[in-house]
């Protein structure tokens, strides 16, 4: 099951892109959620509170708890950089799992490490 | 996508269980693995270092960690009252996934309660 956890595939392009820039916040802790994001180009910090718990960068996803459990995001993401972002839609979201499992489980890596990150940060 | 986080499809009175005494290690962290376990009956404890980060019971799911990254167990388990578990191999894990998208969004959507879970003690 060794693999690289990147997204590239998603970001080709063809694909619809949004543009944010530095320091603006892409999405609030809290906020209601209907879309994933694949970071195209530049980085993304993801906070709880005031505390930074990652930064991101090209093909990697982030927003994806929330469409997956249908909470409200967990965290904020802000772009430290400008940076292009490809949406992905909770109906595409969908169609990935069930046609492709192994993006299914490239993001299910994602989590996998997140968590690995956090557990080794809360022992 | 609401849906309750059950592995109970996977505990039916056909499949081969494994019992363990309350107090008994399930597995270490550390140790190479290769596989999960659907918890049929009893209290399973998840800790890392002499921290528990979780306490789950039946119908819950844990190892998946390693085997969706190929990493050895992130945290140790072990039997808080005698147990029965279900154990799934990886190919059986990669063939539920592959064949039941359905499987693969309860493993996400654990995954991602996890990892909220662990985001509000860090914040």
């Amino acid at each position: 099951m060794a693999a690289d956890a990147g997204f590239s595939v998603l970001t080709g392009n063809s694909v619809e892109t949004r543009s944010v820039r530095a320091g603006d916040v892409i999405f609030r802790e809290g906020a209601p959620a209907n879309e994933l994001f694949v970071i195209k180009s530049g980085h993304v910090r993801i906070q709880v509170g005031n505390k930074a718990i990652a930064e991101l960068s090209a093909d990697n996803i982030f927003g994806e708890m929330a469409l997956i459990d249908s909470e409200p995001r967990s965290a904020t993401a802000i772009a430290v950089t400008d940076v292009e972002l490809v949406p992905i839609s909770e109906k595409q979201f969908l169609f990935l799992v069930s046609q492709t499992p192994y993006f299914a489980l490239k993001v299910m890596r994602t989590l996998a490490q997140r968590l690995r990150v956090m557990n080794k940060g809360f022992a």
